[in-house]
């Protein structure tokens, strides 16, 4: 048992991986400020007894610092999950990503809380020649400004344990996809067809081709990560060893939702939007030989996911 | 001739910069809040009427935005010069690194200035497996507050390449060394001769090693990388091809001053505070096979500029 914060705990990722965590024993403290997270994600978990609530920003140093008291490890999880947000609004990514990174740090370091697991993602390999991508790939240059906030939050990891003798676990991300999502192609594929089910449009041409990773099994392989590698700075891809295309989501997505008759129009381009990665495919190699298994593929994780959200979101009015 | 923006423009790298763009008949906006910069390293560039010097601090967007009307490049040089600093004060690197880059890079968006070259380090590197390191190297965990800072603002300005269309110049400097130093083992060396010239400390064990490129040369790289890479992004390692050690610094800096029966003491351990790197070679072949030599390999830059130094600084009270 031990006495975690979760940073972002009420949010898609974080009340999973809550949920995970309250299963197992532990006590946690869920830090939030319901940007995109919700409460009512929590209501199997807070139930319990064993969940502590906290209503707070991540800039907040002073309050973050004092919710720090008496943990034993950070899963720091809270950012923007919107990637293509960066596009328009630029500020964003630094203080939700980068400088909120560096208060979690700092409110750890004067508590003398000396452990850290945080959500990076595999767009900080940027549009990487090697496919899959193994930990190791360098150089790292994201292209997105999301990419730069978690490739920052790496660095000022990285320098804290360098510096200060923690230990962190640092997990890369693929797409990661499920119930309670709040952003993401699937998700807007949906409210696509749930506005209109006649068309979806597709944004580029269909031929993205990305690792999804359902999100219970993501849940699972954070903490796996934890209890299994035990160097001071441990840094792991979390994705399933397949990808999938838009256009097969969209495939999908139409199919769970019932509307077989909806018209696919691509916008054409190879990408989304500036910033959105064409290709990703992450060598999981590591974390497969640490033992752990993915109970969902890219392909099936989609379905289960289109199916999760569609019973969510609702097709009617 | 363009139109160029020199940050930290009366620093140590800054003002040797400037003297080496004047040279080529640009015209130069100096962008610098003094905070180690000095006016009088300016003088030789100030006289020639072709250099416009701002006193203003990166963190004033606004102002910062209003100067960078007109530019065409922007040298982005400024930074907390001291790597040490970040062991005890862990805002300065967040604020002058990451923080002042995300302004330069917005400042820029606004004023649809599309070239920017960064002054990075081979700090991003953290303690490299491989050495001589190349610039692909992964992973980059850098060690110091510093680091994370430089590592921070690479991702910012990939991002930026990669959403909004801008060409970038990064470069990742070994220990620059020269003229006008306000820091670094040279300079500490110096000072503490001068304070007692029977005995000199060491932080560490001597044997800490890296390769020192002499400022002049350096300036001639970056302006030479500049001219001749013609990617959107752009990296290349600027160093000496070789190395020197902190115990062979010293002998240089003692016969330098003259105090040739100074004692030197090494305070022991592998390196000199938490987060220094004992060991730092960079592969330079990419900047070679582009056509540019350095003047001085490592064991004269140290000479030189212990020299150099010494004439600023002096030896008596």
């Amino acid at each position: 048992m031990s006495r975690i914060l979760v940073t972002g705990g009420a949010g898609f990722i974080g009340s999973h991986l809550v949920d995970e965590l309250i299963n197992r024993g532990n006590e946690v403290v869920v830090y939030d400020n319901f940007s995109s997270g919700k409460k009512e994600f929590l209501d199997a978990s807070l139930s319990t007894g064993k969940v502590k609530l906290i209503e707070g920003d991540l800039l907040d140093l002073e309050f973050l610092t004092e919710a720090m008291k008496g943990i034993e490890i950070v899963y720091h999880l809270a950012a923007n999950p919107d990637i293509r947000l960066g596009t328009t609004v630029t500020d964003t990514d630094l203080k939700q990503g980068t400088i909120a990174t560096y208060n979690v740090l700092e409110s750890m370091r004067i508590n003398g809380c000396k452990n850290i697991a945080f959500s990076s993602s595999s767009v900080v390999y940027g549009e990487a020649k090697l496919m899959p991508t193994p930990e190791d790939y360098g150089p790292l240059f994201p292209i997105s400004l999301y990419g730069a906030s978690k490739l920052g939050s790496e660095g000022l990891i990285s320098a804290w344990v360098g510096t200060f003798g923690i230990k962190a676990w640092i997990f890369r991300f693929a797409n990661i996809i499920g119930s309670r999502g709040t952003h993401g192609v699937i998700f807007d594929f949906i409210h696509k067809l749930k506005k209109d089910p006649t068309r979806l449009e597709v944004l580029g041409n269909g031929l993205q081709e990305k690792s999804y990773m359902e999100v219970i099994d993501c849940s699972r392989a954070m903490i796996h990560v934890v209890e299994n590698f035990n160097e001071d700075l441990n840094y792991v891809n979390l994705g399933s060893s397949d990808t999938c295309s838009v256009s097969r989501i969209a495939e999908i997505v139409i199919n769970a939702s019932g509307f077989l008759d909806a018209n696919i129009e691509f916008t054409g381009g190879d990408r989304g939007w500036a910033g959105d990665v064409p290709k990703a495919m992450l060598d999981v190699t590591k974390l497969d030989q640490s033992g752990f298994n993915c109970k969902f593929q890219s392909d099936d994780a989609v379905r289960f996911t289109a199916n999760s959200l569609i019973e969510e979101i609702g097709l009617g009015d």
